[in-house]
Parts: structure tokens; C-alpha cells; sequence
């Protein structure tokens, strides 16, 4: 079978699990695919995609549904006899209205399969073989052989007093003051964020966020049933003016910021802008939710406190998280609120999912304490400036000269914007095919509109991959504004 | 400081941490606390209660909210110098109202704190001291020496293919058949519950629910912006007129219900009930969502279908939990939806919390694969069976003769209802002070009205102990009859 992926550069933007899933569908209807039998393996088929195994496995499964294919367990998928079957299914249960939004939201963002060998410039999961994994596995030895079955209980809602205690003295050297009681730990800084805007903001609600920002806080939003209020960068950061138009609007609810090491632009705002956005939120009493996802990844430049530790008004609620700093796959964030705030997250908390996983908050308090954090983040950063290094001379090296970038002082992020008018999803998949991958900027725009800029992160590749990455990418981007020079001038002739 | 907490045997219903807060605030108003003291350390007062960590950290951090009290990292907690203190301190930013509504909800039904030498008949969580610690860290051990790290990379949102389908095939064992595409993992069946009912009812709509039912699914019900449709519960099973009725409302949109095990009622139903249910569902297209929480606990009688088993119009979501029959700590849940379902629920997981820990999802799978979960449960059932036959012989030796009860054939709770109309909230207290624990019944009505009820179980308790525990039920219970009678007689004297 025949199965071709075409990515979004025709502007089509559909979901690769609908392409597969109608590719099937043709496949079937043609008769190149018989009753009985049996479609590639889903982990076979997706390897030769290059796409996830879920979105095969949704594909298959949205054909089950349609009475197309049949599923048996141990044995895989079959294409099924069709005599017989019922030619007008009973629809099924309606979705909730918002479910339905958020699905559509989905589709107009795919997410981009990533190939063997292209430099992977585009992803944000830290690199595993950095992962400090043998004096992890000893903390999880450690605490399983002192406390055991105790960490395989119902934890508490608020998660391992001793992580939040360890968490609480790593704030306090972002001068950060902050009690064991005021952090709730959650799965990540997603359900951080999650929690977060459901605290303050009711379906119909908006939230001030920045524009660009990270994509995931788009898709909570439109699963809250809350709208965005785009917040335009500066070169400072968020444009304050906006934002305090914006804030004092009754229906804006909250303000959700990256102060440091912004996502996507790797940005850091000064303390004095920072002093500056507290005092609008203070004046106009709205919340502000602050991710500070990258935290301890600074390797350049003079700390800057977090907007928390400026907060005199319990108005900051702060995100911390172990994903990007040790490794995602413990599902560890922490919340920070002072005041009353606490009290509503905890409920929240034990509504959504009671409580997190113990065993491995106590491995991760084990790790701390131990002083493994501290020893692997120093590596880490040095590690991370190397290769911001190699990127920044690479884009000297091979970017056309009216290119801009952001010199990120800490995380793994940075923001490329190319000159003119051009949409970088246009570039992808001539991009993927040279052999490089980036994530196209208007993943990050609130509407999905078309953006001239990318994200370029340094989490998967090293230093040698990232010269040859980026060397690739000046090439077509070079090549793109040749194209592109040359169509206008060609299209003038014509007028 | 001499703090004391009532519990509401007195009808007051004040949330135990209130009650910290203010008997600390008169404290401080009497002078009998001055400026610069410092509190009592959370661990110490909360073991010197009786009562959880998080309930005294609470309590305190209100008083750090109020400016009474102020929190040092590493130091402890101190009565704030009040001078200078601002007088109208700025107000917290508001909640959304629906937080509010909860933490309402939430205050209305506190948490009884356990206390030592009590027999625990009230609790829920499955007893530490029968985990499979040894084989679990082995389990452990081997996927990480086989899988390292890429265990501890973000999963996928759908979690662990292996532990899928190790999943499937346990579901398979209930004549349940469903392909790894059709699960989703989730943070115990607790997510599970709050996911799918997302999935078909908006802020506003209406769900059914059994009375009684689990009171964590009312919880989440008030977070979600839902409101409960009670369908009483008949000794066959929720009452399927009313249940009917209640579904044929547009503004009800879906049904929760525990056919298996009931909590709290500890019942069972049959096939035919069960197929007359999802011919009452299929009529109205109406979705349910079928909690089998304790599926794999049944020690008695024959098995019966789950509802997702008898689904020919993929209406069934069904929720799975490894929480009740390995252990909690792990928070793994799975989900199993046919059609359509799944694109929502794959979406709402994204967007909640992006993914589980693949790490522990390996190690059960790792586990259950071992064949080890399987010989746990043969241990636990045989366990389970022995503290049942336990708790009926003590309840027939000690309970007045018009005291009914349910038998379950699996699981860990039964139900207990006491002659006349009394609230079992009135024996808690004395109860406790006797030596046993037990759950009121108002905890499981939607509108926490009064039952002369009480949820039992065999979870931490063993066969020494729950005869132990009925002993002293049954003093408690015919002391307060007594009295009961004699209060009525003597009223009817003054009439």
C-alpha cells in the first residue's frame, strides 16, 4: 500500500491522520485493498512515515469506527467485509460544543513528523542522552528501599512535602521566598498552566497572552473555553501599554507570561520591566501567571528575580518545572501561590486527578538533595551555551544579512525572523528534505496566522549537528529568497 | 496552644482547617500568642491533632494571607508584629465562580481524620501491607536497564503502547474486547472520570449519577460546572424508569454508573440489567460512562459482562484503574473508548497534562506481562474474600436485627443502613472515640442530605481487626438506638 504524506506547505492544512485514514478509504474503494485484508503494522507503518504510532493507530481507529476496517486484538487490522454493513451508522455521542472547537483548533496546527537524519532544530524535550539516568535510577533504588510501600499509597493533593521543600530552597536562590506550603506539585508545568488559568477564568473568559507563545498554552485556552488577548513582543518584552489596556478590560481575567527564556523567542525581560508589569497587574488587581519553565537554565548573563519575587500582592502564581532542566518523563511541576490561591488550586488538584505520583516525587526529592540537580544543571548549562554559540555563528555564517535573530542568555529557544513578507511553513518541507527541521512561527500565533519567523532550539541537536543544521538552512532559506525575488520581479514584468 | 478540633457531629460541618485558623486568631486577639511566637512545626500539630499535614499548612497559610502570621523558609511560622500592619489589606484576585462553587462543595464535606488504635473501616485505599513491593521494583529495575532513557522523554499523550495492550488483553479476560488504539492511559481512574465527562457535558449541563455514588465524581462534577441528576439505587440496580426519564432530558447528558463492586454500596448488577440499560441509552443516544474501578476484585460468583462489553453503539466509555487491585501510587487509569471518543479524549489528555510517566506505565506493563499482577490478585482476592466472610459474621453477631446490609461478590466496601432516621453522622464521633472508623453515609448524596448509612470496608483492616471494628460498631450502634428510643419516649411523655 501506497501511503503518502504531504505537510502543510499547499496551505491545505490537514491533519496527517485524515490523510491517512482517505488514503486507506481510496485505497479500499478502488479495490487495491480487499475484504480480509490486513493493513502494515501500526508501529511499521508509522516508522515508514515517519509519523508517530498514534497517529496511525488514530487513522486505523477512525476507519474502525466507520465500519471500513476491523481490529482484533494480538492479530492487527483488517480491511472488513463490507456486505452487510449497516449503510447508516447511528451517529454517535455528541461532543460537548467545546470539545469540538478544540479538535477543530487541532487540526488547523499539525504537528510535524520529524524524519531519520534531518538536524532536529524544532523539538523542546531535552536531549535523553544528557539525562543523568544511573544517579537517577540510585535515588529511585534509595527511596524505595527506605520508605516502599508508603510511596505507593494515595500521595496528598499538594505532592511529596519533602519535593516541595527541596523545590522551595532552589526558589529561594532565584530569591524567590517561597514555604513547602505555598507549592502544589502537578503533572509538569501543562497542568501547572492548566490549573492555573482555571483558577481565575470561567468558559467565555479571555486571557491576556504573549504573541508569539507557546503553542500548548493556545490549545488549554481553547479547552477552557477561554480567548486569547494577544500581547505583542517588544524587543523589551510584552508591549506594556497593550497590556494594560488589555488587563483593565473587566472580561481579561489574568495574564499568562515567560518572562525568562521566552518560548518561542528566548527572550528575558529586565528586572526593571518586570518591576513595571507587576505594578499594572497590582493597579488594576489581575492575576498574572508566570512560567518559568527554563528557570534553572541560565548560563549567560546576571540573574534577573522572578516576577513572583517581585510581587507584593500575591498576585504572581508560578510555574516551575523539572521537564526541561532533568527530564520530562517524571511529569513533575510545581505550582507557587501565596495567599488565598492555594487553597483553590489544591481543589482543583484533587478534582482533576487527586494527586501525583509519589514514588517518583521522592526519587526526584532523593535526586535533589543529593546534590545531582546541582551537578547536572551545571553540566547542562555549559553544555547549552556551547551549542547557543554554535547556532548564533551559524546564522552569522549562512543567514542572508537582513535575517534577525534573538541571543538567548538561558534555555533552549531561540526566534529566527527572515525578511519580507514570506510564510515559513512555505520553507518546511523543502527544509526536511535538505535535512533540517525548525518549527514554523505561526504555530505560536494565537490565530494561526502566517509568521516569517521559526524557533530554532538546541534540546536534540549537539554543537556538530547544529553547524550542519543551520548551514543546511541558510541554503534554502537563501535559495527561497532568490525564488521569491525572482517571482515578484518576473510578476512585475507582467503588470 | 491548646487547639481543638470538633468534627460536625454537632451539624456545624467546619472545615478542620477553619477551625485551626480561628481558634489560632483568637489566640493572637486574646494575646495568649504574641508578636514574634513561634507556631507549632505542621508535622508536630498535625500528629498532636490527628489530622493530614496539608490541613494545618492550610491553616496557617490563611493566617500568613491575613498578615497575622509569617512564614520563614527553613525557620518556621511566627505571629507577625502587628504594627504597621495595613488595615484594609488589598482583596486576593477573585476565583472564577465556579472555584468558588467548589470550594463551597468542598467545605460542606470535610474529611474525617483518622486517628491510631481506630480500626480503619473507612477508608478506601488498598492495604500497603499486601503491595507486591519486590516484584514491582524489579519490574522497575528491568525497564530501565532495558529502556533507560527513553523512558524518561514526554510520552505519548495516548501513554504507553506496551502497557495498552497488556491492558487490552486483561479487558479481553471480562469479554471486553478492545484494540491498544481504543485505551488511553490516564492518572487513575480519577482522571478518567473528569476526561469523559468533559467530553460530552459543557459548564451548565446535567449528568446522571447513581444515589449514592463515589463523592469524588460529585466533586468533580462542581468543578466542572455540572449538576447531578440523582438515579436512586434499587437492590437491582440504579432504577431504570427514572433512569430513563432522566436521559430523555436534552440537558442531561450523560450517565456515570458503577455496575461492578457499587461504591459505596458495594453492589452488583446482572446481564439483564445491564442490557436493559444500554437499550435505554442506545434509545436516546445517550453516552455512559461505565467506572469499573475494582473489575478485577470480584472473589465470589459468577462474572458478568461489563456494560462496554455488551455496547453495540459505541456509547460506552469505560474506565479501568489499576488504583484498587495493585496500588494507587502509581496513578495509572485507562480509558477505552470506541469511535470517535477517542480523537476528544486524546485531545482533552493534551490539553490537560500532555502525558503520563512512561516510565511507571513500563514497569506495569513490564509487571503485568511477568505475570505478577495476576498472582497478586489471586493473593488479594483470597484476601479480600477471607475479610468479607469477616465483616458479614461480625455484622449478623453484633448489629441490631433490623440493620440491613449488602454482601458484595468483590471489592472492598459494603454498605450498612441502620433502622429509623437517624444521620450516621451522629455516631461518628463516639464511634471513633470507641475504636472504629467508619464513612457517613451523607458523603455519597449528591445534596450531602443526612443517611442512616455507613460505607464499610475490608481495604486496611484485616480479619482480626474488622471483627474487632463490627464489635464495637455494633456497641456504638445499639447504645445510640437506645438512647434514640428513649428520647423519643420520653418526648412522647411531654406531648
Amino acid at each position: 500500500m501506497d501511503i503518502r504524506i504531504e505537510r502543510d506547505e499547499d496551505g491545505a492544512r490537514r491533519a496527517v491522520y485524515r490523510q491517512i485514514a482517505d488514503q486507506i478509504r481510496d485505497a479500499v474503494a478502488r479495490g487495491s485493498l480487499g475484504a480480509g485484508e490486513r493493513l502494515p503494522a501500526i508501529r511499521g507503518l508509522a516508522a515508514a512515515l515517519g509519523v508517530n504510532r498514534d497517529t496511525v493507530s488514530l487513522a486505523y481507529e477512525l476507519l474502525v469506527r466507520d465500519g471500513l476496517l476491523e481490529a482484533t486484538v494480538g492479530r492487527g487490522t483488517f480491511v472488513r467485509d463490507q456486505r452487510g454493513f449497516r449503510s447508516d451508522p447511528r451517529p454517535a455521542p455528541p461532543f460537548a460544543q467545546s470539545v469540538e472547537r478544540l479538535l477543530q483548533f487541532e487540526r488547523a496546527r499539525p504537528s510535524y513528523a520529524a524524519v531519520d537524519g534531518a538536524v532536529p532544530l524544532h523539538a523542546l524535550t531535552p536531549d535523553p542522552s544528557l539525562y543523568p539516568l544511573d544517579s537517577f535510577r540510585r535515588s529511585l533504588d534509595r527511596v524505595l528501599e527506605s520508605s516502599g510501600s508508603e510511596l505507593l499509597v494515595y500521595g496528598e493533593h499538594q505532592g511529596s512535602f519533602d519535593l516541595r521543600q527541596s523545590i522551595a530552597q532552589r526558589l529561594a536562590t532565584h530569591q524567590l521566598a517561597a514555604a513547602p506550603e505555598q507549592i502544589v506539585l502537578c503533572q509538569g508545568a501543562s497542568q501547572g498552566i492548566y490549573l492555573a488559568m482555571r483558577l481565575f477564568a470561567e468558559p467565555g473568559d479571555w486571557v491576556a497572552v504573549e504573541e508569539p507563545t507557546y503553542h500548548n498554552v493556545l490549545t488549554a485556552l481553547v479547552a477552557l473555553g477561554l480567548r486569547a488577548a494577544p500581547i505583542p513582543m517588544t524587543a523589551d518584552g510584552p508591549d506594556l501599554d497593550v497590556l494594560a489596556r488589555t488587563l483593565a478590560r473587566p472580561e481579561v481575567k489574568l495574564f499568562y507570561t515567560m518572562p525568562s527564556f521566552h518560548n518561542p523567542l528566548g527572550a528575558t525581560t529586565t528586572t526593571a520591566h518586570r518591576r513595571a508589569l507587576i505594578e499594572i497587574a497590582a493597579r488594576l488587581g489581575k492575576p498574572i501567571v508566570e512560567d518559568g519553565f527554563e528557570m534553572d537554565l541560565r548560563y549567560a548573563g546576571e540573574p534577573v528575580p522572578p516576577l513572583a519575587a517581585l510581587d507584593a500582592h500575591d498576585l504572581v502564581v508560578h510555574l516551575f518545572s523539572f521537564s526541561k532542566s532533568l527530564f520530562p518523563g517524571v511529569r513533575i511541576g510545581a505550582i507557587t501561590a501565596r495567599g488565598r490561591s492555594m487553597e483553590g488550586l489544591l481543589a482543583l488538584k484533587n478534582a482533576s486527578d487527586l494527586s501525583g505520583a509519589m514514588i517518583l516525587q521522592a526519587a526526584v526529592a532523593d535526586f535533589v538533595n543529593a546534590g545531582e540537580y546541582e551537578r547536572h544543571l551545571s553540566g547542562l548549562r555549559k553544555t547549552l551555551r556551547k551549542r547557543r554559540d554554535a547556532m548564533i555563528e551559524g546564522l552569522i555564517a549562512h543567514m542572508p544579512a537582513n535575517a534577525r535573530w534573538t541571543v538567548p542568555v538561558g534555555g533552549y529557544q531561540l526566534w529566527l525572523e527572515l525578511p519580507g513578507e514570506m510564510d515559513t511553513r512555505s520553507l518546511f518541507s523543502e527544509a526536511k528534505h535538505a535535512g533540517v527541521l525548525f518549527a514554523p512561527g505561526y504555530q505560536f500565533h494565537h490565530d494561526g496566522r502566517p509568521s516569517n519567523a521559526m524557533r530554532l532550539t538546541t534540546a536534540l541537536a549537539d554543537t556538530g549537528e547544529i553547524e550542519r543544521g543551520i548551514e543546511i538552512l541558510g541554503r534554502v532559506v537563501k535559495r527561497h529568497l532568490t525564488h521569491a525575488r525572482r517571482t515578484a520581479r518576473d510578476r512585475n514584468v507582467h503588470v
